[in-house]
């Protein structure tokens, strides 16, 4: 046995989260793709089969008073909000990320705009040059929406583009092609000075570390819950708003459940208090509850030991990656720095797209993002220190 | 035994959909409900598991294109087509149906706008008073954020306030609470003399009786899929746009599920051709194939024989109703005639909150809406005569 795999396997021994990997169903594969979709935690069908059979099939309409589906986004929001460093009563879970980023947004230049805020003329949206593509398309819908020009810029060149013209930021707290961790509480602080909201969007770091949104005073956040937090394959998304500005967000899609008495089917829509204006239209149960079943698997969890062995990992993939694979072929697009580090390594390799097909051929799955990187997701809850070793071996192999 | 239950087994052992009650989970309740949420077909909790298990479970990402969930959307688009009267490439699936609203409704106004478009000055919406209020309120968002001013009137008003400054027109196929159905051929063609799109959200018709989207040229539609077509709590509903004008859908919510090349991760939006268009985010996959395998229940349907059904089953309760009810205790609101009945009967009561409640108890399952509604939808895939019957019979009872 190798150095490295000895050690992997001394790491896994003193593992405090290494038990959690008995709650995922995960075959025989190296699963680094939980970036991209979380594995399957072991609870989930049998629970889903009883939503179903049950609840559905059995109570039918009574389940949305009786079991408790009618309550379920702002429920599960409240079970995601300790993971993202938020309280009560702030988050609620519905919709696509994409339809998040569009609510936030919107709301976000009318918080900008609102009469009680001095600065007028407000009119330049700032986002991410390097964002997820859909937060861009998004972002610019909200511009032309509301009368607002567009700004792209790399997110360490936001400070220098803020003023008076800033009616709203979005910002990606990871790079989802690099991995590289953007600075949360510089860029929120940064955007505040120059009077404006910032939306975070969470999707690469909620459920991989922590990201302290009420600590850092973050103003709206969104996120999807099927990478780390293993909801399931575009299972609901989730929206923050902060609790101070609950009374001024004003959603562009006030749909009858964001209304104060949703069951009163009256013609006037009057909104209802709290992180609940950020629901729109009926919730999506059986996608909804089977993510409400998937965050079981964070029972007794803490995030600030999820961290501390998201970076070990990296850590160690990074040195076997440096040990076993010959000089020159592969380059980190990774920070070294753990500051500026999410949950996931990328490579910048040649021929990237074919030596990832080869790699799952072999059972390391990662993921490949034009026009050449290799992506590999580390989730604290399932991976081991051995799958980092062994992806490690394998790419070796597989470029040698 | 009664002549009305005679009657009823008569029509029941004449009833060519009768075998179609055995692919649905009902119980020994009378099940009159499924214009809020249809029942559990008895093949979905097993699809589902399968889903789980294998296509998330063990091929994850792989799923994306080998379990074909990437184009589930436009797949699930096509079944329920024939359904709604539309040829396939024309509906996607996804997000809710308030979201599809606001989608559609902001499309349509950009589609009166067009530079090809000879009239100019459109700032009208116009929106059926009587509507679910969740579209009355993103219709009133739409207007806000086009420009636009909101003009409701009752569906049977419409003609007389179109003009030159109609920018879209959104209306109900059939009223949610009276059961009324609109005049979806000449409403459709007084909007389009008047030069503008009109979209109708079809949330109760779709599934129990014909629409004739192609036929009649509507522009656009929306609809959800958990009430007559039984697709779960919530299930993703669907957005119709007519072929011919899909090249100048522009969507407010351009997310990179609509993009021509999603995986090519480019920055610039670049719409996808036809219905895809409609798409936005991240599939919801667990309730998008409940939905999916729901819909195996229309296989051999005609949707002709599901209206006849229907017309049936609704005749006979109001007559039941008549024979059994003490007279004056309740008073149909549901037209008689039936061009212009939906597939449910809505019957004013005194005390019609406690009168429900103790039907639930006696095992027949309608709903309330305030005031004063007793709402009785008639699913013909698994609602018999005798079900008719018996709701006639418990309810005489109860108020007498």
């Amino acid at each position: 046995m190798s150095d490295l795999r000895a050690e992997a396997e001394a790491l896994d021994g003193k593992d405090e989260l290494a038990a959690k990997r008995e709650e995922f169903v995960l075959y025989e594969t190296v699963y680094l793709d939980g970036n991209s979709l979380g594995a399957l935690p072991a609870n989930v069908p049998g629970r889903l089969a009883e939503v179903m059979t049950h609840e559905w099939g059995e109570l039918r309409i009574r389940s949305w008073s009786e079991s408790g589906w009618w309550t379920a986004p702002e429920r599960i929001g409240d079970r995601i909000a300790p993971l993202v460093g938020a309280a009560p009563g702030q988050i609620v879970v519905g919709d696509s990320t994409s339809v998040n980023v569009f609510k936030a947004l919107v709301a976000a230049v009318r918080i900008a705009r609102d009469p009680g805020n001095p600065s007028g003329g407000r009119d330049e949206i700032v986002v991410d040059a390097t964002t997820f593509p859909t937060d861009g398309y998004i972002a610019e819908s909200a511009a032309r929406l509301t009368g607002c020009r567009l700004i792209p810029v790399a997110p360490g060149d936001v400070p220098g583009v803020l003023g008076d013209r800033t009616a709203a930021v979005l910002l990606n707290h990871a790079d989802y092609r690099t991995g590289r961790l953007h600075d949360l509480p510089g860029l929120t602080a940064a955007v505040h000075a120059a009077g404006a909201p910032v939306v975070w969007d969470l999707c690469h770091t909620a459920g991989a570390l922590p990201v302290g949104l009420d600590e850092h005073g973050v103003d709206l956040a969104v996120g999807c819950t099927y990478k780390y937090l293993n909801g399931g394959p575009g299972s609901p998304a989730y929206l923050y708003v902060r609790e101070a500005l609950q009374p001024r967000f004003d959603s562009p899609l006030p749909g009858w459940n964001s209304h104060a008495e949703p069951f009163g089917m009256r013609a006037e829509f009057e909104a209802a208090d709290g992180a609940l204006r950020g629901r729109v239209g009926t919730p999506d149960i059986l996608s909804m509850l089977a993510l409400e079943a998937s965050l079981d698997a964070w029972d007794g969890v803490s995030i600030d030991a999820v961290r501390a062995k998201s970076l070990a990992l990296t850590d160690f993939f990074l040195r076997c990656v440096g040990a076993y694979v010959p000089t020159g072929r592969v380059e980190s697009l990774t920070p070294a720095a753990h500051a500026e580090r999410g949950s996931q390594v990328a490579l910048r390799c040649e021929g990237a797209g074919d030596v990832m097909r080869r790699l799952i051929e072999q059972g390391v799955v990662g993921d490949f993002r034009a026009p050449d990187v290799l992506r590999f997701g580390f989730t604290p809850l399932y991976v081991s220190f051995g799958d980092a070793e062994r992806a490690a071996r394998i790419l070796a192999r597989t470029l040698s």
